[in-house]
């Protein structure tokens, strides 16, 4: 058991050890009370402001060395990944939890 | 879909419409990636400080028209339910979840 306010602002990492971002929030269906997408939130270092990715919640697992989440990801990949800005709620769009899932189904073949 | 942010903070009522006290956050099955329980809080109300209730997720309905939570208990359930103050954290103790499922099972009958 996780409480949700401790996911959130967890160090997301690449498989190499490299910090990409953290866990900004996450989605749950209202209904079914499944944790469905994990928001990751990146600062600074794509030099392009706060953006942020919604990925499909198991594509995180949790290092407890770490103390943070890893993502079997490069940063190439994540880049090309469906992302919004600040003050956008792609979410309220039917259909955009498909888009994301969609994208990252493929990455796993 | 509901941002896992925009829970946290939300008031919950009784069935009178009383406001109860507000979602803190709620916790969720690391491995499942289900919402097991949602952690209220009490502030002032109460006369004793804060305190935390965590209930079983499913106890809790949304309230479009409220613009929250409705739970199915008055306030005496609500005070003799399974409780804990700021700092502690009881789901680290193995059969937590288990208590407090057993209350509020106990009261669906």
């Amino acid at each position: 058991m996780i409480a949700s306010s401790k996911v959130e602002g967890t160090a997301v990492y690449n498989r190499q050890g490299e910090k990409l971002g953290e866990v900004y929030n996450f989605m749950v269906g209202k209904r079914s009370g499944r944790v469905a997408y994990a928001v990751m939130s990146f600062g600074g270092f794509l030099g392009i402001g706060q953006k942020y990715h919604a990925v499909p919640w198991d594509t995180l697992t949790y290092d407890k060395g770490k103390g943070g989440y890893v993502i079997d990801a490069n940063r190439d990949r994540l880049m090309g990944a469906p992302s919004y800005g600040a003050g956008e709620d792609p979410f309220s769009q039917p259909g955009y939890g498909r888009h994301v899932e969609d994208y990252w189904a493929a990455g796993m073949i």
